[in-house]
Parts: C-alpha cells; sequence; structure tokens
C-alpha cells in the first residue's frame, strides 16, 4: 500500500513542523560547528538508510529539512511511503551543499524515524490480522503537536484514522453519559447539535449498554475493554446495524484473537504513543 | 530526586506547547460531544493516575491544559515529578468545570504519558548503573517541537541533558573531520570561532583517533560504538584529562557492563525516541 | 434555540481572532485619540445594544475585546447567543475603564454586527422552512480566516453546520468525478483511505448520476442546482436510503419551494457570505 | 480605474492572510477527497470566472491560494483589479497540477468573491455621486482580520480609504467630547501629542458644534446623521477651511442627495460590512 | 512631561515584544543557574534603578517582564514615564518571587535602557532648541522590531513622531522624484491614491525645488541637508502655507542654530538609532 | 576576519526577523508613496554605501529585505562581513524592480547601519587590546528579539560571544550567591543540574571570593569590577587554573590597561547596547 503526501499537505501542514524543528535545532547560534569546519562551498551527497527493516513513512517531509535550509538541494524519493524496506535500504537521496547537510541531518531523521516507527508498528499489527476483514485504527493518543503527521504515518502502515480531534466527530464516553443521564438523552442531545456530515459513535462496555445504543441514532459502537468473547457476542448481537470498534488493551499478541471476534474495526493507542522509532541513518559522501 | 519545574520554564518554554496542542485537538469545532451533553454549569472532580509503576515528569505541564482553558480551576499535585509512583497511584487532583476536565483530558494525559515515559525510561538505565558514578545523558534524537519538555523529562529521571543544539556546545562528528582533514584542523577551527563559555566535544571511533584527539584542546570525547574493552582502553588513555562519553548502541541490557570501562557518561537516544509512554488514566467523579 | 459558547471554544479558538483584530487596530501606535483626550482613571459604562431586530451570535466573543485589553472590565450578556431581540434591545452590558470601552468598541462590534448579521439570515431561512423536517446547512464559502466564528453564528440562527473544511468530510464534486472516471470509482477511491468515522458525501446533477451513486456507498448525496420538481423526484428515488441535501441558488424566497420537495437538508452560502451585517451600537455612559 | 497591487502588498501583507485561510480550509487532515481520487501528476487548466456581473478586486490576492500550494502553477490574470467585468467574464486563469486546482478553489473563490463584492459596491456607490468631485471612503467598520485587504478592494472601486485604525489618524468622536469636556480643549489636547503627520478631525451633530469646531485647528470635522439641508448649511458655515466629511446612514438610495450638499467626502461602514459577495466560480478543463 | 502608557498599548503593542525577548533569554532549557540555586519559595524584593541621570521611559513596558513569568509578582513605578530621574533614583520596586525577579531581571533592563537611552536623547535635543517652538521629531530609522516601543519612548522624551510607516504618510523623496518626472506630477499621482485623512510631505533639496513644491496641495515640506542660511530662506518662502520639516545631520551641537531658522518641526534618526542605553540596574533584597 | 553567514542561519534565524521588520514598515497599507508614483515595470539599481568608514556585518542579512519582497531581486556583496569599508565604500549593489528598492530601503539600511555599527565598535576594543591576546566578549545586554544577530554581529567585529542565553551556560552571581549561602553550595547545586556539555563561571567581586571559587568546580571565574591592580592579583592568584573573565565599566579608553592585567576574556555590553549605528546608505540609479 502506498500512501501518497500530497503537495497540499507537504505545504501547508507538514512544513511549518519541520521549519519549527529546525528552528528549535539551530536556536539563537546557529550551527556552529559546521559553520566552523566545512566551507561554504563544498558539496556532498548523502543517503537516508533504514538500519532496520520496517515500512516508510515521511519520506517526503523529512526530505523539507534541507530543502527549507537551501531550496536548491537535489533530493530523490527511493523508497515510497507505504512501502517496505529491509535493513540497509535506501530511503533516499539528497546532493548539494555539505553545510546543509550536516546541519539538517537530525532534524530529518528525528522526523523520519518518528513516522516510520509509526507504519512500521502499524503495518505488524495489520498484517497480525490479515487476512480479516478488520481494520486497525489510531487513537487521539498522539505526540503533542505531531497528530497530524502521526495520522499520516498509521496510514502508511496501512491503518486508518479515527477522528482527528475534538470537533470532526462525536464519541460518547462514559463520563459523558454519566452526565447525561442516558444513552438516549446523550445522543439526542448531540444529534440535535451537530450536522449532516457528522457521525456519532457512543462507547459501551457492557452487552446491555450495548442494547441500549442499538435503540439510538448511532453510526457506531466503541467496545470497551471487552473480552473476545464479550466481543463476539457484542458482534453478534449489532448484526451489522452499526460499526463495531473494540479498543482498550489490544497488543501485537492479542489483536488476532480480537480480530476474530469480527469487529469490524480496532483501535489503539500503542500505534502513535509507544511505538519505538525506526532506526534510520544518515551517510554522507563528501565531494573531492 | 526531585525535578523542579520553574514558572518561568513553565509559562514561557511550556506553556505555548499545551496551548498548540489543546488549539490542535478542539481544531475548528470545538469539542462537539462535551458542548451537547455536559451543562455548562456542571462541576466535577478527577484524578490523574497512572496505570502501571513509573516516574513522574510533567505533573506541572500537563495540568497547564485544564489551566489554559479555564484559569480557575483547582489543580493539585500529588506526587512531584521525578518520584516514584507505583501503579494506580494518584499524579494530580483537579476540581472545576466538568466540561473543561473533559475537553482537557486527552491533551493533558498525552503530555503527561509521553514525558512520565521518557522519565521512566531514563530511571531504568540510571538505576542499571547504580552505583557507579557515571552519568545518564540524552541527545537530540528527540521528537519534533518538543525537546526541551523531553529533556526536562530526562532530568526528571535523572539523567542529565546533552547540549540543546546545534548552537550551544560543539561536537564535531567523523563527517565533519572528513571535510576538515584532521582532528587537529577541525578543533583549531571551532576554537577560533567560539567564545569561552562554549565546551567542545569530538567523536571518536577508535583508540587512533582518541589519541589524535587528546592531543588537542577538547572539553570531551565521543566514544562511539565501542565496545566495553575498547572503552575501557580508552578510559585508560584518557586518564582523566577530558571528559569521556560512550554511544552507540546502548541498550537497558548493556548498560551496565559499558558503565564498568569507566567512562564519565553514557549518552542514547533511546530515552527520549522510543520509550513507551507511561499509561496515566483519569477518572472522573461528577459532582451531584 | 440558545446556542452555548463553551469556555474551551472562546479561550483557544475565538480569543486569537479577536486579539489579532485588536491589533489590527491599535496598529504600531495604539489609540491615539482615547490616550491624548481620556484620562488613564476615568470610568464609563456602556451598552451594547442591537438597532435592528435580529438573532443574536458572538455576544461572549465580542466581549473578549474589551476583556482582552483589560481583563478587570466587567461584562454582562443581556440576551444570550440564539436569541431573538428587536431594534434597540440591549445585548450586553460593560463598566470599567472608559478607556478600554472606547478603544474596544469598534473590534467588538465589528465581531458582533458581523456574526449576529449571519445568525440573523440563517434564522431567517430556518423559519421560511418551518414547520418541516428539513434542516438548513451552510458551506465553505466562509470569510477567509472566520470559519469556525461563522459556523458557530449558523448554529446560533438554527442552522446546522457542514463539513468544517477539506479534511473532516468527502464531498465527491463533478471535477472529482471527471478525474475518477465514474461515481463506483471514485467512491471506491475513497473509502479505501478513509476511516470509519468519516461521511462520504457525492454530488449529482441528474437523476441518472443520482442512481448511479445510490449503487454505491455513499452516506448522502448533494442534488445539485435541481428544480423542486426534479429534487421531489430524487427524494423518491432515494426513498430515505442515505441523507439528501439540496444546494444551488438558494434564495429566501425558493427555500420553503424546495423545502417541500422533501429533501433532508438545504445548504447555501448565503448564510456566510452574503448576510447582511446586523447594525449594532455601543452606548456609553460616563461616570461622572 | 485600475487599481495596483504590488508585490510588496502581496507578499508581506496578503500572503500570510491567505495562507491561513488554506490551513484553516485543509486541517489537519488535508484534502481528503482529492487526494484519494485525482492522481499527483493529473494537470489541469482552470478559468475563474464571474457570475455575476462587477468590479474585479484581489484577483492576484486570490491567485496566491494556488501559488502558495505549488508555486509552479501558471497562473494568469484576465481582468485587472479595479476593472468592470460582466456576468459570464473571465477574471483569471490558472493551469497545473490538478490537484492544486482542486484543492485551491474554495480559498481562492472565498477571497475573490469577498474583494470583488466590496469593490462593486464601492463602484456603484461611486458611480452614483458622479460626476460632483465628491469622493466615497469606507470606514473601520471592517471584517476582522482583513480591513488591509478590505481598504485595497475599496480602493479597486474607486473609493478612498479613510484611518486604516486607531492609531495613523484622530477622529474625535461624540464620546471623546463627554470626557474631554469641550471640543477646544479635545483639540489641544490631541494636539500636543500627535506629530506633523498626522491629520485631527472632529465629529460633530450639530451647526453649533460645527461652529465650535471651526474655532480649533482640525483638519476635517465629520457630520454625523445629518439631513441633507443641514449638510448643505454646514458646507456653507466651513466655507472650504477644513475637509467635510458626512456619514450615518448613507445608502446607494440617499448618497446622490447627500452629495449634492457639497460635501468633500462620504464615509460608509456598508461598503465592507454588508456587500455581498460577487459570485464567482471556477470551471476545471481536466487534461486529457 | 508625562507620557501615558495605556493599558491598550501594554497589552496589544508591547507585552508580545517582552514575551519575545523572554523566550530569547531562556531558551529551551530555562533559567538553569536559577533554578538550581534559587528555591521555588525564596521571597526578594529588588529596586530598578538608574546609575545615571536621564528621562525615563517604558517603566510599565519593562516590568511587564516580571509579570510575565509570574502574574502575582507585585510592581510599582516610582517615576513616571516621561520624568527625569537622577543617578541612583529609584524608577521601580517589585517584589515577589526571588527566582522571578532573577530570571527576568535581564530583560526588563535591556528594555528600560533602550527606551530610557532613546527619551533622555530626545529630551536633550528637545532642551537645546527650548525656548523656542520648533518640535523634535523622530523617523523610521528605528531598531527593526521595536519601531512601536522606541516612539513611544521619543514621546516620553517630549519628541513628536513622523509617520510610523510606508503606510500612514506620504512621504515623496528624491528617488520618487527622479522616477516621476515632475514634483507636481509625483503629487498629483499621490493625491489620486490617498484619502483624505492622509498627509503629503515632499522631499525638497534646493529653494527652487522648494518654489515647485509649493506650488502643488502638500502639507509639508522636508528641507533636506540644508545649512541653517538655507533654511532661513526657505522658511521666508514658504511664509506658513505649509509645514516646514529640517532634517540631515543634525546633532546635539548643531540643533539649536537649525532651530534659529523658524522650521517647525526638525527629525533625526539619531534619537532611535545611536543614542546609547541608559544606565540601568537591578538591586535585590534577598527576603530572609 | 571574515565572518561567515551560513544559509542556515540566514533562512532560519534571520529571515524572520527582517520579514517582521517589513511588515513593520509596510504595516496595514503597504507603501503608498512608492506604489503611487512608481511604475510596476520600472526597474533600477542601487549601491549600498558606508557614509563612514567602519566593519561591516550583516550585508546578506539586509539583502534579505530586497529578496523577501521579490526573489527575483539581483543582489551582489562587495565587501564580506567582518571585512574594513572606508567612507563611502560599497557594501553590496542591487538590481531589479524600482519599486521595491524604494519599498526595502529603509529596513534593509536599518539592519545594516544597527549591525555594522555593533561590528565597528568590537573592532575598535579588540583592535585596543592587540595584540595582547586577550578576547573581546559582548554579554546579554542586548536588544530585545535582536541577540542572534547582535552576536553575530560581535563576531564579523573580531569578537567572541559569551552565553546566548540563561539555558546555555550557567553563571552564578552575586544574587545568587546571596540565596545559596556560599559558592561552594551553590557551584555544588548547579552541578548536579547540568550536563557535561555546559560550562560554569562564577562571579566574583574580591580576591577573597576568587579563593573560594578556585575550590570549587568551576570552569570560569568572572571578575567584577575590578581594578587594573586588583585583575593582576587575581590572575596570579588563578594561574591558569579556570579562565578569567573581566567585566564591568569596560570602555575603549581603559580597556588596554584591564587587558595588561593578563585575563582571558574581557567583557563588555557597550558593544551592543551603545554602539551608534553606522551609517549607511542606498544611492539608487534609475533605469532610462
Amino acid at each position: 500500500m502506498l500512501a501518497d503526501v500530497s503537495d497540499q499537505f507537504l505545504n501547508i501542514v507538514a512544513e511549518p513542523l519541520v521549519r519549527a524543528a529546525l528552528a528549535e535545532d539551530l536556536g539563537r547560534g546557529g550551527d556552529v560547528t559546521t559553520e566552523a569546519i566545512v566551507p561554504a562551498a563544498a558539496r556532498a551527497s548523502a543517503i537516508v538508510a533504514a538500519r532496520h527493516a520496517g515500512v516508510v513513512a515521511g519520506g517526503s517531509i523529512a526530505l523539507l529539512a534541507f530543502r527549507i535550509l537551501d531550496p536548491s538541494m537535489r533530493c530523490t524519493i527511493d523508497v515510497a511511503d507505504g512501502e517496505r524496506i529491509s535493513a540497509g535500504g535506501t530511503i533516499a537521496t539528497i546532493e548539494g551543499s555539505a553545510r546543509v547537510i550536516l546541519s539538517g541531518e537530525r532534524v530529518a531523521l528525528n522526523v523520519l524515524g518518528h513516522l516510520c516507527g509509526i507504519a512500521t508498528a502499524t503495518r505488524s499489527m495489520v498484517d497480525a490480522v490479515a487476512p480479516s476483514r478488520v481494520r486497525v485504527a489510531d487513537t487521539r493518543k498522539t505526540t503533542p503537536g505531531l497528530r497530524a503527521l502521526e495520522k499520516y504515518a498509521v496510514r502508511c502502515g496501512g491503518g486508518i484514522n479515527h477522528r482527528f480531534g475534538l470537533d470532526d466527530a462525536v464519541l460518547i464516553k462514559d463520563n459523558h453519559l454519566a452526565l447525561a443521564g442516558s444513552i438516549r438523552e446523550a445522543v439526542a442531545a448531540v444529534r440535535a447539535r451537530v450536522g449532516h456530515m457528522m457521525k456519532v459513535e457512543v462507547e459501551v462496555d457492557s452487552l446491555d449498554q450495548l442494547r441500549e445504543a442499538l435503540e439510538t441514532p448511532v453510526d457506531a459502537v466503541l467496545l470497551d475493554n471487552m473480552s473476545p468473547e464479550t466481543l463476539t457476542r457484542a458482534v453478534d448481537l449489532v448484526k451489522g446495524r452499526v460499526l463495531t470498534e473494540a479498543s482498550g488493551g489490544v497488543t501485537l499478541e492479542n489483536i488476532a484473537s480480537i480480530a476474530r471476534s469480527g469487529v469490524d474495526i480496532i483501535s489503539t493507542g500503542w500505534l502513535t504513543r509507544s511505538a519505538p522509532a525506526l532506526d534510520v541513518g544518515l551517510d554522507v559522501d563528501i565531494a573531492p
């Protein structure tokens, strides 16, 4: 599955984040070491390579680090976002100012390693549930400031995106219910407020609650922390009338058994919160 | 070890990041679910608790999420940054608008879980090298935009901070050397440029290189990817004249054996790049 | 219908916009006239009143103009957002520094007049289709930078919000179809990419296209520029399987006849693009 | 009358506003629909056309929407700012990435329609007072955040700009006078503070007040809410010693009769606050 | 002469600049020294004092440094902006967190010293031309980013402000004339474009040019680099019909002789570009 | 000594400051005069020249003013940063749009004059202490918002940079000591907190304090306000074990005598706080 980062996303959503990361790294004084040692005219080429196998995500986003520092840098993507890469494989090549390569390296690798790590983790879960038709979804448990990029990386790994924030879909949780009195009242309140293009999901933690939810106009139910057995019964109960999403305590070990319950979606914060970065490095070839 | 987040750091460095995270989550439409279901006047209290044992970091930073939404929220820290917490332990308590608690929850937990994860990982490495006098340091392998907070979390875990960016210390790496010709020339170039308050470190990957470095006015040597045996010989060679830092391939399993080489510092990107988030949750108690 | 602007929305979404409007008005030199004439210690009270009848929206948002200039200003809302007001009616009262009242006046009124204008226009259309169950929706035809506030004003007027941007719902338009080949292919491409919480709507401009759309898994159809008669036949065709939205050429004069076709939603950019501002004014009462 | 948007204005003043509008529309997830359906390599051309007759304003500003998304887009202006266009007339043509055309369309049209609406409204008033020498001016009743662009549009329509904010000219209003005691004292206070390049205007609502104002060193008088008859007497009284500006209750119907009073300037917030957007559209021609 | 910094100016114009200065100083790591040594609970008071005599400007602006770090700091102004202070005199007193006093000190003093330096320089020139009625004006030769504050400081020193930027008044310079052909054409072009509240000044460097200018509708003439004798003749020529401004090569030594020519205004960039900072210091009194 | 401004520093650190200065100057309305008089198509060339002799700093940074307004401007540096220039010498040449040259002129000159002034002042002090090996350093007494640029200018003048902020080096001052009890305790507290790449300096104002400091692990001592004689004794006492920095009351007159004491560094805020701007001008050559 090839993901596709559009110019729009790159220029408007990703660019300010990479620019801020460069500003964070260059601080008030710039790259002291490189400026002192490397002549402004020195040229170099470099290869961005994976040190371990994984799934690529954010290649073009990472390369922005070099292109922002110097728009004349020539950058090539060798492995597209969404593709698998083996240990040692080349993800991208860069050519141009040696200074820019050295000064942009860390930011580029921090972005790339982080996003590839998420895509790789997602892919491992997606593979674990194949060939079932269940889809693996992320959550709002993302790193502050990086949600847009992280959710893109989840798609690169074959996952799907749950809502992007509190404003683009309704998810009624236990605490909302405690304040609303009942699922019926909560759903009614929400339906009176939202437009026709917004989906409504309600979190239930028992089959009784599920039955109550099914009597209301919801689009999906989040089956929270249920055992595979209970999930199976829940799916039976729902009979395809609404989407079923399992969540809570999902691991690489148990995801296949959760998938066998027949739920439509399994969501987990692990994809974006605890996936280790993929080890990526940059090998410089100094022009003579 | 109690870490100490000053008001200065909180208001100037951390606040804009938490505010941006809230804006990211609330998007263009705000918290649709909560606004529809929870009355503006509803009050609640909540407990932020650890689901697993770990080390706390960023308690006050996370609580900013609620205080930015509503300055009248009453927040109390129960476990200070830098302290250990056991599974189920309460980190902080919040009281005030029910809406604000529900809308700020995810951002607060995302910040807290991320920083506690780093502190916990750091503490595990620091403990692994005790009772040696070696210190565990972070690197510039941080999450884009969050370096200041992540480096704070490393200190909460008992670690120390390597340089904050390319501008506050000199680190001459292999690629710089390839362009400078020799360590001597590189160090000379750097010394001619930097002020007296900036330290200079050079990365070496062999004992020969180390000997060359020791003939130059450097403050520290980064011993890159050396075996414990080579590290021991390197420490012997240095004889305390400069600080010795081991880096490369550091894991929780091998850090103790690296420490036994006698190096002063062990640095690793793992602390900030691959530490899983600590599982933290928020339990709401709705006021009747 | 009372709309409800939460503290979250006010502080995170609306505040930066009002602050920017104040900066735009105060420029580089501040309020020269007021600073020269009005003593810093002078106190005053003021009434914000409607010069014409309408529907209130953005009262609390407008008052931010005074509270940002001076947090000690005492502001009271007399007519809540979403309520009707008659000509001459008082919307809010302010008390505090005379200087702040004079310097904040224009920004407050610009915000309020703009949002009340949208709410009033929306209400007129909503009333025009009563007592049918059709809902009136906005579009993305909003003033650059003010979409969040304008969509809030639409809700104050009894309307509902269509999607907030290009990222929170799918709307397949004629140009997309020209590039996709067919509705079937377009919907398939979109379904493969989006998560389970995102709705998919397709724009059709003939009954043939509508039939084609109904064979695909869409949530809604946008019936573009159809006559009331064609709309009626379209609604018959759909038989409630998906939501039906009429759009194109909607005016206060023809909206009732469009509503009689039985569509679920009527959307129009007029609400946010061409509604005249409601005339609101501020009457100062100088403290003796 | 051709208006002239300089590169300086375009790049420094207008660009950040258009960029913000794109960010507002693309949100956190980008243009989901277009990315899923339109291949990155697809090319297209498009025509921006007026659906109704009017006066063009902001052509180059609107095209920024495409050029920010992709600097390689080829954009041509067919009708310059300030020129009249008939219904169906082409304002601009665009050529390049099909994705960019589809994703930038709404922002470009929102900007253009808004500014053309203001220019068209202004032109209608300017024409209504021709061939008198009276000039039509805007006010500070502008849309929050868009004052610079809206005042530019007023110039495109043949109008002139009143002050841009509270800091670039003095306007003493009734509330200032209530606090200053007298026009004499108010003008004296202001003259003591402001530099020699700042003009001073005072608002009067009676001929008595006008006489009082004429005894002070003001540059202009704002004749507030006076009947055409009173305005005529006011102009007689002034005898050309200061500029005379009529304001309050100006409509397209009564502006000619106001102009006949002989005032120098007629100002009205209607130009920027209540002018309906000009209906503009974008017709795409997909490259085969 | 007491200057008067309004809350509006303080909160909207000055606050972001002081906040940025704090962020610049605290960097990514905060005040390392103070955090390590000074307990969070330590209290202190401090006095901001002048080390040399001068004129105060920016007292409230400088104190923002402490109030932004901690809104509970108690700050008192002892000498108001615009007043003279002798060496050793106390400008303000601060009480509260010892940490905040130490961390905010440098930013507060940098702001205060800079603005007092400008006010003091201005006052020295204003005094040098007394008791003539000539006024001393600043220019656009200001420090990038600080124009609003610097122009405020000029007023504190008894000077007046020339235009704030390229957009709030017209100044036709020699290069404009070279492109326009003649003063007549240049003034005509400008008059056709600008509103009635904008003044027009033309720069002339000979009496012939001055005569040409006087035949056009300008509000002021800038007499550039003329000797006192030529200035006297110029003033005679003008006969009070327009304002006369002398500029170029103005020093503390020659300003009195320039003033004797009878010009209305003398403007000089020296006030804002080359005035040395006033030496101000902060003396801390640690609470026991 | 040629300083070297890298593309990284230029694009990430300097560009936002120059862009902000342009926005400050163009305000809401743009360059009214130039737009009215100079045709968009007019071309011109210009020379940036020094009116007085000095040292160049910030040539490329100043030229950003033109390149930001119009990326097609052709700019050439004639005298590199760090080089001396005589009165009348050409620093840079610009070619392109006449409008852009006129509109960007003031910002470019403000940046250049300010930075050249600092470099010139620094060079005068550096020359005054030659041929001793003492180095001249700046302080944190910089203009709010411009520290990065000003510290660069100091390097252009042959000086070195002290710390960039509160976070990149430790400087224990008298007030810290008052709160810590003793130098020993203060240094211990700081050493426990900071990483191995951060230097620690302590300020002492007597030889007794110096002796105390020398018993602690500090990297440098700041000898505050000592007479040349005391400095000489201090240097004897230190015996090269730590770096010695003299500060306080440094002037161009006394710096040579301070240097003769044998200290390693002399630091003074005068470089950045009170150096007069170098007089630079722009001579336009209008294309026929």
